[in-house]
């Protein structure tokens, strides 16, 4: 890793977050993969960030734990609260829905940034993305803009004015196509990948969660099938 | 709580949270004590934590689990790093000490932002200091501007408008003094309150950290003794 700088990188297990890692280490990034275990309704997602990491040739892939379902407010970590599941994407309105997770993008933002604080590393990688983005308000370029400036005046490189963190969004102007041409290009394997906020016990998406209906979006408008669906039991081929 | 608001209150069971729940309760907010397992070399300050939640009237107490340790860099987090002692707080030279942890202040204020959220709440209190503060970044006036700035812009209420989420920081421009004065008038009960960093196995105070040092500077210049000091064993009296 001689002459490499360390990035951070937020690995949720999808399909953006591949995209983003695969990105990091194309700029010349050694990329530290980071995931939670926060409290989400099913654990399939962390076993396929493990994936990721080891075919993005992460550097380290470290799982947090921090309990945001004690919280509740949100269908992914609360029982009380149904994930909603429509037949077609044209029903997504751009209201912010119920599997909007409070704050979750600041705490993952901040955990983040107190890895890259004690690694000794500037820079901070999230697949956040303000076009297809599911209404959450944490991923607005304006909410990043803010998160960075609070950012660098919370660390002791910010207090001695000798480095400047920054937090790359990749994907915030690209289309959910945009991003799988990229990651496609540069050889991300998406059948690895998680998107589905309701997978059955075996780990089948549902293909009827917002996620889901993003993700069949995104495969058809690029044109390609999504290797995820294809590599099922049942033979979905998105 | 008819009538009453509810405020997040970030509880560390050190003397300076405490004061802060009381001043939270006199402004008329129904105050939710937040504190945190996130790897500290001890947990006495959890237990007094839960007494000072349950002296102050805060309506909730809730410990969620964070882990800061997995990452190192601090000395309250890593066997690897010793906590500094000193003889006499005049050795404390203002520079950030091994104690700090990284980002700590914005992974608990991020936690303080989900919470205050599912709760409907636009309130987060927080017991930082900018004078007797340890040279700590994420305790400056410029720090918390900036995060509440961005925690406007991170949630539902910033999206829509119709709330805004303010973080009150009642002591920052207190001296030590100050604050167990302004504790004493509201009828803290410092006794059980905890600050030391590395208590020995009975709990008892080192008397010579950081926090030890500034917590008897306190005492001294607010012409008072210290309860906590005065209720084990050995007898001392601050």
């Amino acid at each position: 890793m001689v002459g490499k700088s360390p990035a951070v990188v937020l690995l949720s297990g999808g399909l953006d977050s591949a995209t983003v890692l695969a990105l990091a280490a194309r700029e010349g990034f050694a990329p530290y993969a980071l995931s939670f275990r926060y409290g989400q309704r099913h654990l399939i997602e962390l076993t396929a960030a493990e994936k990721v990491a080891r075919a993005g040739g992460a550097v380290q892939h470290l799982v947090v734990d921090v309990d945001l379902g004690v919280f509740g407010g949100s269908a992914l970590t609360s029982d009380d609260m149904a994930v909603p599941h429509h037949d077609d994407v044209a029903e997504l309105d751009g209201d912010i829905p119920a599997t909007y997770v409070p704050a979750r993008n600041t705490v993952f933002l901040s955990l983040a940034l107190a890895w890259a604080e004690t690694l000794g590393s500037t820079d901070i990688f999230i697949g956040v993305n303000a076009l297809d983005y599911s209404g959450y308000p944490d991923c607005r370029p304006e909410y990043i803009a803010a998160f960075q400036r609070m950012a660098n005046l919370a660390t002791k490189a910010g207090v001695e004015g000798d480095a400047v963190l920054q937090i790359h969004t990749p994907l915030i102007a690209l289309s959910k196509a945009d991003i799988i041409r990229v990651g496609t290009s540069l050889g991300v394997d998406y059948a690895l990948t998680h998107s589905c906020y309701e997978p059955d016990a075996r780990g089948t998406a549902c293909r009827t969660c917002d996620s889901c209906l993003l993700r069949a979006k995104g495969f058809a408008e690029a044109g390609l099938s999504d290797p995820a669906l294809a590599a099922t039991a049942w033979g979905g081929g998105g």
